[in-house]
This record gives C-alpha cells, structure tokens and sequence, in this order.
C-alpha cells in the first residue's frame, strides 16, 4: 500500500467524508450527500473551535478514512481532561487492511499529545465487528451509551 | 421543597463539587478532594470554553447537585450538533428526592437551546440504578461505551 496522510479535514473534503458517512448500514438512513450545505456549516463550526480535531485518511491524493476527536475538558477523576472519537469511517475500498486501526492509534496519540487522560467512544449495539475491534486495540466495553433525540 | 437554582458553577462551588464526585462508590478511589489544584485548573479551562457548560444546582445557599454538559458539534446526521452529560452527582441528602430528574432535565432544555439534535451520555455497567433512572427519562440504552485509559 502507497504512503497514508492522515491531516486536518479541509472544506472540499467534505464531499468525500459524506459519501463515506453515507455509505454505511446506519448512516445510509440518516445522512443527505446530495444537499451538503448542513455538512459545510457543521464543519465551519468544527474548525473555529479547538477542541475539535475532524480529521481525513488519504492514500494517494484520494480521500479513504475520517474520524473526529473532540477534547472534552473536566472535574472528575482529578480534574481529566478526556477525548471521545466520534463518526469514524473507512473507504468500502479500504476495510480490511487496517486503516480503521491506523485511524484509531492517531486518535490515541493526538489524545496523549493533549494530555488526555482517558480516550472514549461509543458504537452502536448491533456493530459487533466493531466492538471486537475495539477490544483488539484496548478499550474496554466498561458503559452502557445513552441517547435521546431531540 | 424549599426553591432549587441551577446556575452556572463559579470557582468557590469547587469544594462542593468535587466532595460529591468523591461521595460515590467509583468516585471514592479516584477523586482527591485533599488538594483541591488540578480541580481549579480544570475549572479555569471549561470556564474559557463557551461549549462547556458545568452547572450546580444550589438549595438554601447550599450546592446538592452537579452535571456537565459539552455541546459537540460534527458532520454526521445532516451536520448534526450533539450534546454529552457527564459527572452528574446528586448530595447524598437529596437522592431519591427528584434532583436527578431536574438536573437532567435542565440539560436536555439547554440542548434544545442550542440547537442539539441529540442528548447523549455513558453509564458504567455497574450503575444498573442509573441505567433505569436514564430510561425512565427516555434515553435509549443503544450503544456500547467504550474506554482506554491512557
């Protein structure tokens, strides 16, 4: 495999990371690739603020993978500040060949770079592949995640 | 009842906080309300972040709760902004007496303030009273939360 880039997303890389957010059992329900003014406004939101790190994967001058790492200062456990990784996605092209772990390990160093100490996330119940992946690279299953739409 | 205020924290509501994050059976080994300086400086950090919002709630001059909400914004769901509830503590003196609910409550309104689509929060697994409080409320226990402690 060529060199990977994984870098800061830039406004015309949106395109790209919400056809992968589409392309996806979950999102293919929830997400609109062809009206992207919503996506545009959320990433101008994104970048003005910094603690927020949405990220792209590239290979190849080509967009593959996006995750995004929110730093989330705090009180509790002696005042931690802590991550949470949310909206990770890898190319249909690319799963399998350990992009998502790559993706990951940035995140886990970016956090340790911002003196996290605890890196979280949430996966949806019915994404076991993904809980074992997890596993693999470390995080424990330790929370149940709660949500409420609005 | 005498009338409850949910205001945000100032810096002289840190003792009281931190005493309730340390009145927990998982609290109790991790927190140190002994030196009260790596409370502070987190304080000082969410205070500067205008995505953070650390509230007490306070009776007779006298604070019984506490809960952080981050505003999250992010590409997925259509440019969707999130919102995460952490570190909620009720006083021992008030549990079981509705405090959890007004607290929580206060942060699903705030949400919808900001313009949240969706209230998300993670329960450790041994919380199983927690976890019925949450779903009388009508969260959806829908995920996995995942740790890595760095």
């Amino acid at each position: 495999m060529s060199d990977l880039e994984i870098r800061p997303a830039a406004l015309n890389d949106i395109p790209a990371v919400v056809a992968m957010l589409a392309d996806d059992p979950l999102g293919s329900r929830r997400e609109s690739p062809e009206d992207l003014s919503p996506y545009e406004a959320a990433f101008r939101r994104l970048a003005d603020d910094r603690n927020q790190h949405l990220v792209v994967a590239v290979r190849e001058e080509r967009v593959v993978g996006t995750l995004q790492l929110t730093v989330v200062p705090g009180l509790s456990r002696r005042g931690a500040t802590r991550s949470i990784i949310e909206a990770v996605r890898v190319h249909a092209d690319e799963r399998g060949g350990g992009l998502g772990t790559q993706l990951i390990q940035w995140a886990v160093d970016e956090s340790r770079r911002q003196d996290c100490q605890l890196v979280q996330l949430t996966s949806d119940a019915t994404r076991t592949d993904a809980h074992r992946f997890y596993e693999r690279l470390g995080f424990t299953p330790s929370h149940v995640g709660f949500k409420l739409t609005l």
